[in-house]
């Protein structure tokens, strides 16, 4: 299902060229399949397995309307205290719309997420990660994500 | 006065260990000087002379609350659709929070803006950029701007 996902997916980059610097296959089968574990985890109300796509270091950051939070430790806090139970964590679904390899060991990715809640407002929006491949894993440095605008 | 906030900011950087991949001072006081002329620029109402801090090419990709626009032009357009006047695009100011080093050629810049209006409401936000040294010159290839959370 991954597989097929990501499949699809490159198609699509190539049709619309949307991956001017073109990231090789392999590439970008183990960031979606990172992105789509990190999902899954997510459903299961995992925040320290979701935590294991990102770099477990102080250089990650990650950013958005309440501003930049710094290194991993506190990345995995602000998800613990912002989504304290399943129920705010909801159910989520990844959209990937481009992905640009910026150098050898580095990719961006533009992404969309879906949040659906039962008790809570849903909610969505977009997402621009930067990740670097550390030894032979890609892993999340850089994530800065904003609400779709009502 | 460039170079004097510049210091003010690599001092900062030194003290507080912001920026675990420690760029070169050159390269900090490049991205600070493209930044600071990007402001001006923008406070004098002049949107095409903003944009020379952004790569010219299809490659720059600039996302927000509504999701990603490729391409310098399609992100001129954006900022000429959304600014169309002097007192709409108001008094901009930047606030560097940290740098970092991602790889030789490729840089991450963390910062806040301001944007006070008399005519129209204030705003400000944060900002995640990454840069990229093409030839000898310091360009933005990915701007991702967040409105602060109310």
């Amino acid at each position: 299902m991954i597989f097929k996902r990501a499949l699809i997916f490159m198609c699509l980059c190539s049709c619309f060229g949307w991956t001017q610097t073109r990231p090789a296959i392999k590439d970008s089968l183990q960031i979606i399949t990172l992105l789509t574990e990190q999902k899954n985890a997510w459903n299961q109300g995992n925040i320290d397995l979701f935590m294991e796509g990102y770099l477990q270091s102080e250089k990650l950051v990650f950013s958005g309307a309440g501003g930049p939070v710094y290194g991993w430790n506190n990345t995995r806090d602000r998800y613990k205290k912002n989504y304290p139970d399943k129920e705010t964590m909801g159910t989520l679904q990844f959209e990937f719309l481009s992905m640009q390899q910026l150098d050898k060991r580095i990719m961006q990715l533009q992404g969309a997420y879906y949040l659906e809640r039962t008790q809570k407002a849903n909610s969505s929006g977009f997402f621009t990660l930067i990740l670097k491949k550390v030894d032979q894993n890609w892993l999340i440095v850089s994530d800065h994500t904003s609400a779709r605008n009502p």
